[in-house]
């Protein structure tokens, strides 16, 4: 073989580093959004494949099936009834766009509204793709902290005050209320209509992301931001990954028309995965109701699996709030313990965790802190990756003391 | 309610303008890559679901199933294979990246090698979306002419030279060589080895666009260009969207690894859509090499239909290359007809249409131009839709006189 062509030399500046080959799954995986085995419906999907493809498999020669672009219609619809019923938001199915993941979500939304040189306002501690995907756009985050009920309305209040007086406007708040990640909080109505206020005060956007709403250890949700405003000023994102199954990509944009015509005219893909949305659409129209009952209570078996395994193996070196839903926990480590360090020593053991300091706006009073996400792994994996984690704690940073 | 917040003081400077609202497909419609609706492999699609969900649907818990993030693993060996027997080309499953839809291969090609000012050389006559999306980069296409074999090498050589002498080098030479979008034509292996020639001379890669080679109507094809390649100097995407279904977003793309780790890089998609990979990876195991002869037969039977009707409604007024595959025939009709505004009135007639000018760079030369696609409507909408156009071309433009 001749020299080969080496393409690096035509790459254009600020290209993402390289990704590194795929070399399997950690032993012991704290991380990313993966959910439980056993709770996927397996034989449910099967019946709703087999319905739907008898029915309606002839449309996949389209693109976009019958739909158009928006997505599959009986999903779009749907989602209208679940979102009315859960949400208590009023759309139509016209206001939703079916998207590849509620991360084709972000990146219209993003896209559509931002800039180089833009400012938004964030949750201190936040879901680190979010934070990426700003960070890439040239967008300045400013974090807003938490507490027990979400993010805090009265710095939220001057955050928008400051930002006024420099002449500044944030282009929106992006949060996520129910179910935050990595906190797991639930942000109460009034907490929600303050927000509004504040929002409508300043002429600043709201950009919800409910992709872990269904997912409240009660069944019980607040009524989505969304559905409390009476401006028409959110945008509302949610997704499937997490009540059903991650890697089937499907989310949504809920959103008013002049922002979604132009979130269409960006979503230049063909439209998203259309056999996907119609096993879902089948799917969800008689078993979504069944079925999330029955993996939130997986889930909290899990975390408790998780709560009471940090106890035994880290005793009094550990902290965390009890969430309130989801799949992750939000842990606290003793000042000395750096999780960036952790991180790396933990993978080398076999445990993958995500470090404080990638989940926080704030990477000082992060560095100290990881989520735990405990819906993927096994009972005995998460006690197992637990122990494990601990040794290392120990040896590195002389924490969790037997 | 309340004034509506206005999204449209948040838009940033060079958004696409806002899509209209879909509404509905229209009546006779010549247009876009969809495929014919009957040559759907609907039992074989509901015995692939049954038997990979059942075996695997767990695995959807996890985001990238068991594979990682360059998509399932048994999609990645099909095609390995399959792209060994039919063009070829020697890459193993880890060289293979699946994506949602060609079109996101088109996307991650373009973001991995091109910025801003970039120059790239295409056939004149090019698919809509590959110019589109140069365009929007601020890339400047420059157009090599076809003749019956694909792009001209001649041409090729002189728009090489000229761009030496300017001290530019283009990116890449993007090529259908086979099934061309819009001629079909095939490029035969001579011209292939002389592309390859040609660039190496002038270290310009290749991006190669296999999209519809599996529709050639003698079921055989050349070589792929990347498989003539000994120095590892061509892209190549592909897609399943022409040999089983659109609305299946599932494309792919094989390239070395210094540019596959950049483009997985940019691939922050959380994976391409796992259920369509699935099924399709079960589907085509047993039934691909059986099911594409069938689809190209039904496809030729329209294309007969279609190149009939034009004879009878156009008479001498109608001129078209046999096409050698593929979905699309095109036509030329006499030099006063513009087809831009000849698709402004077919649309209000009920009949839709590809424009040249919107598929090719070179808008004068393409001013009587139309690609008709054939593929999705049935014989009877064909012949009629081909009768009701040539009734507005004779009322507009006064050709096809009977």
């Amino acid at each position: 073989m001749s020299t080969a062509f080496d393409f690096t030399s035509l790459f254009p500046s600020g290209l993402p580093p390289a990704a590194a080959r795929w070399n399997g799954r950690v032993k012991f995986d704290f991380t990313g959004g993966n959910n439980d085995a056993d709770s996927v419906p397996v034989e449910a999907l099967i019946a709703a494949a087999t319905a739907v493809i008898k029915r309606e498999g002839r449309t996949l020669s389209t693109y976009g099936l019958d739909s158009g672009p928006q997505g599959y219609l009986r999903l779009r619809e749907f989602l209208a009834g679940k979102l009315k019923a859960a949400a208590g938001m009023n759309c139509a199915a016209d206001d939703i766009l079916i998207t590849s993941g509620s991360l084709q979500g972000l990146d219209l939304v993003n896209r559509t509204l931002l800039e180089s040189g833009d400012t938004v306002i964030i949750e201190e501690d936040c879901y680190q793709g979010s934070i990426n995907r700003l960070t890439k756009l040239g967008v300045t985050p400013i974090g807003v902290p938490l507490d027990g009920d979400g993010m805090r309305m009265d710095i939220l209040a001057n955050v928008l005050d400051d930002l006024k007086q420099k002449g500044k406007r944030a282009k929106y708040i992006y949060t996520i209320p129910t179910v935050q990640n990595p906190t797991a909080t639930v942000m109460p109505v009034a907490r929600r209509q303050e927000m509004l206020r504040l929002a409508s005060a300043h002429g600043v956007a709201i950009f919800e992301d409910d992709c872990y709403a269904d997912l409240t250890w009660s069944g019980e949700r607040p009524p989505a931001i969304y559905a409390l405003s009476d401006r028409a000023n959110v945008i509302h994102i949610g997704s499937f990954s997490k009540s059903i199954a991650p890697a089937l990509r499907v989310g949504f944009i809920v959103a008013p028309w002049d922002a979604m015509a132009r979130m269409l005219a960006l979503k230049t893909d063909g439209g998203s995965g259309a056999l996907e949305q119609m096993v879902l659409a089948e799917f969800c129209a008689g078993n979504f109701a069944k079925h999330v009952p029955t993996l939130r209570r997986a889930l909290r078996a899990k975390l408790e699996t998780l709560t009471e395994s940090l106890k035994q193996n880290f005793g009094g070196a550990v902290k965390f709030d009890d969430p309130q839903g989801g799949i992750f926990l939000w842990v606290t480590l003793p000042e000395n313990v750096d999780t960036m360090k952790l991180y790396q020593s933990a993978l080398a053991a076999g445990v993958a965790i995500n470090p404080g300091p990638e989940w926080s706006v704030n990477k000082t009073r992060a560095k100290n802190r990881l989520r735990l996400c405990f819906a993927s792994p096994s009972h005995e994996e998460i006690s197992q990756g637990v122990a494990t984690l601990a040794e290392v704690c120990r040896r590195d940073f002389g924490v969790a003391a037997k």
